[in-house]
């Protein structure tokens, strides 16, 4: 271990986005773990709530001290419920840290919209100015010079992945756009509610927030700036009987009927030449989500229906990795001018 | 077991439709079981297919033998694969049989159709004519008079048991109408494929047949029917981790923007008032699959977002009973004049 | 709906177990439902608890007044954590009431073991002492005339309708008797906990309670009955990635080496000829838990290894039907002198 | 890529364990595939066979030209249906090659045992009579000096690792040892079997080879050889809901009965001090196999029961992984004279 390693700390590592955190920053080469920070456990040992890690990690939770934070770590991811980042985020940026934070509280360029859907008033209009949204096959280059990145939501990141191609070159018309997403449970986080219950929710199926869930704002605000209008989208989010994993069915109507298929790979393969974790499908090949388990990759499968004259975009990845801690050490890579895929798993098992 | 029991017979028991019918079958009260046929498994006692069964059927299955099953069966289910029904069913009607198939061989009108997406030739227009489509909700009076039907698939009937109030009475754009549809995996059959193992399926999601489902001619058709005018839908199967159940997800521009949720509650209520299965929820309620889990309900939530002026409809059923052979019953019941819902379960077991 | 019928009441009717016992009783011929008592659930309409049931239950959760209780019903259900209910029973059985509670409280003749594994100090010695444990395959004359049943818990019912023809006869050396346990996570009960989150139990298993489970000292007190001197038994509990059933996987050496697995299944289905719910398989056939799925069925298959000279004994049940409350049920038929059946699922759905 | 690498090749690559070889094989630092080998996929892409590599393997599986692999591999993996290896492991010694064979073929010093449980006669004595027994736990120094590898099942070398300190330090009576072992399904290859469909296994569970396990005779002749004398075990195979791990529970009776808990963790832990792989958890922690999900560990819990005398010893590994692929790779290491973890996956993501 040497003195040239990125000191980087975890403020609220004990949910499930920590522990990807946690496992992620273990096997990553430029990488040292110096701060595990937590409210409910802090003075416990990590592995009591890990057991698996015992032979890894042996640091014990603080608590969240910002002072002490910003003196141990050069870098701070923040994974905790939304409506605390933004009152820890000034005084990290303030001491020269790096902030990554997870929630929705560095997603909006308008404060207003995040108050509407999220019930928080906010004062800090000045950082929120500074923040860049991390999705990097998006925001490359604003997330290299950045300090502060608003990591994406989990179905944004596989919803945007999927539109972005078609609202960037106008190939569709914007208010045809309906997203039909579908998630594991784990996106529900590490807490105990009945709904989620393996009881309750294993072989079943059903979907929640309908016309009102907060990562429809979030995605607008993206398809917005990409198709350089005002636009809504339809989002419905469903719950899946398993851990892991998001598929996004996005259907939308072509400008030009004379669109086929092919055309549109080759669009899309163009369109993430530069992206070495989007991978896009051959023709009448659709993504498993369980190709992308473990994983920073997100798999995309196009289909044309000519009959119908609508584009359907499916888009697989892993919802605690590219659509949350994978993704938020790829911006970090970014912002320390390493190489994007560092440190990044790419091959998962199977099955 | 007294002599006015209804006699009847099941060719193709030996799969999940198959098992189905058994089960409801030995169940319902004006019902004798009389005759087990297959093919592969000719000669095998049933329960050597199904041990479970030891204590309740002692039948052998019995070769398909058409003159045999006429002589000992009132009504006759045929769970065959596609394109061997239509073979079977001028036989036993010639002999005085009700036929109700579970196969695609008696779901079109137009046999182009059916030859179009089936790859098979029809010679037997005349008996085609007088199938009846065995949708219940939507065709009571009709199969109370026939002697043929043409069980639905099981994502027609999630589909459409969704979209019919609203096509019926001219609420929505037709051409806007997509299904995106889930299934567990028990509706590709009781055969050994790759794919649906259970290594290869569990924990995981994808779409498949995107564009090109065989259940799609089958909506439209109906879908036509009630729209009184020809549509075409976008119909998107996905694979869910999970033993049974269909999620039916329907989007649709609403023609008036002026309909808000309640009224359509109200809408659909009235709409299906005299169908015991179809079971509207109150507001802000959304059907999980499991609730219908071994019953013969349709359980339908209602949602508008008045952002978009979009209707979306999810529909819950269980594939194999209210998808398959519940609803089978559903029209013998129908066909021989007693209660619609004779026999039927109608209360899942919970969790 | 006639006066003729018996006035039924659940104490605890939001868990699991309250839930298998609003369904079975809706559906049994000579019960009427006539009380829903619970405390945090209170004034509640028992269809915000399970939506699937809005169409045929419109009862409301009542306050747990016994005085109340005890005028509208003949017969109640207790549903409660361990240690409510034997402060509830007397005052129940002196209003006249028959009362089945399906908690650790009456399970146990010495409530000095109850003191010792379940932390609770017992007064009501002459109440216990009418009890009688709720196994009708073990105890069903005794049953016919009680008045107060301590259901038995479901690694119990299986275990022991595994081990009690073995014991009985004194086939085995009774110290050599090793259980080994599998449940589905629904035995934990409808309680958020973290380790039963479907992201935590979805795609693992494990043991817990290792030499130490509750359910263990119940086993030894009916198994030390059965052989007729006090013995000990290994039990050890496992969870399995499902919603329902138990296997238990007994081992036990032999007395005799000379017996043979025919022998054994000649010797189990002579023990269980008057139990219409326990079905010995046939040689070679071993139980799969979804067949006993949602009926009061214990399926039993037996083998012997000559290698060894132990028996391998593996008893198959739905842990919340046979393992809880549709034996309660079949306890209550046979104290009402009703078929012991009555009402009870034979027939799983499968798959 | 560098000409000092060594070069590997995979003849049946197409099963389960042969995507963990590649996927393993591809992140391995000192090794480069070079064949890919298989019957009825000759010709394909591999990437046909498992879309989600498409952008990483690029390799086409050719037929097994046994000249043509010894030319082109250093060593070489064998993932073949048994009875297939042992008639090629010869021809590839002969050439040079180094040998690890994933199939039963060279686990058995006594070719007797083997044709009596596989039911094929062997010729090939004097190539058995140089094959080691491929668990580093036990044999490292062996394996060091091998050609040829017969690696182990993963239900030996789940329970094996559970048992071999009890045995070889003589603490357990042998023929009390009672191993009940749960797997996930892919045990069972990516073949298509009705039984293994998810619609069959997902939600259920069931023992399956009942004393007649071919594990067995695997399992005895390494116990035997630890104790010192010959013995016999009683092993159960169950089938899980679930797609990987297995979870050994063992059973067996202490010669000592002073020995306690702690003694046993003391024990274990020094018995495997310097088997990276091998992970003995603190007391009252017993392991889930989810935590072993994608690595090569195994981790162990220890209970004793002062009651009954018996120690129950719970070890959870990933059967395609330190049951299959992993522990082959980890022998490769050894041949090499590369440290044994190189290249080898030590921590699991979770949830």
């Amino acid at each position: 271990m040497g003195n040239e390693k990125t000191r980087v700390g975890i403020i609220g590592a004990s949910g499930y986005g920590g522990i990807q955190l946690v496992r992620l920053l273990l096997e990553h080469p430029q990488v040292e773990l110096t701060y595990l920070a937590g409210h409910s456990s802090a003075g416990k040992p990590y592995s009591d709530l890990y057991p698996h890690l015992t032979h890894r990690v042996n640091l014990t939770i603080e608590p969240i001290d910002l002072e002490a934070i910003a003196d141990r770590c050069d870098a701070v991811f923040l994974g905790l419920p939304n409506g605390l980042a933004c009152d820890m985020a000034p005084v990290l940026l303030a001491k020269g840290c790096k902030v990554l934070d997870l929630s929705a509280d560095y997603r909006f360029r308008n404060l207003n919209t995040y108050t509407e859907w999220y019930k928080k008033d906010r004062q800090d209009q000045a950082t929120n100015n500074q923040a860049v949204y991390g999705l990097p096959e998006l925001y490359r280059d604003a997330i290299k010079d950045a300090q502060l990145i608003g990591c994406p939501g989990c179905y944004p990141t596989a919803s945007l992945l999927a539109l972005s191609p078609l609202l960037k070159q106008g190939f569709i018309v914007p208010e045809t756009a309906i997203i039909d997403a579908k998630s594991g449970t784990s996106g529900g986080g590490r807490e105990a509610k009945v709904n989620m219950l393996l009881a309750e929710a294993e072989g079943s199926l059903g979907a929640y927030g309908v016309a009102k869930h907060r990562h429809t704002p979030e995605i607008e605000q993206i398809a917005s700036d990409l198709a350089g209008t005002e636009l809504q989208v339809q989002f419905t989010p469903h719950l899946i009987p398993m851990v892991r994993g998001i598929l996004a069915t996005v259907y939308a109507t072509l400008r030009d009927p004379g669109l086929v298929r092919d055309d549109l790979i080759t669009i899309y393969s163009a369109f993430y030449r530069a992206s070495p974790f989007v991978k896009i499908l051959p023709h009448g090949v659709y993504p498993q989500t369980k190709w992308a388990w473990g994983t920073n990759l997100c798999y995309i499968g196009i289909e044309v229906d000519p009959r119908t004259g609508r584009v359907i975009v499916l888009s697989a990845i892993d919802n605690l990795v590219k659509g949350q801690a994978g993704q938020a050490v790829q911006c970090l890579n970014l912002m320390m001018g390493w190489e994007e895929s560092l440190g990044l798993p790419q091959l998962a098992f199977y099955p």
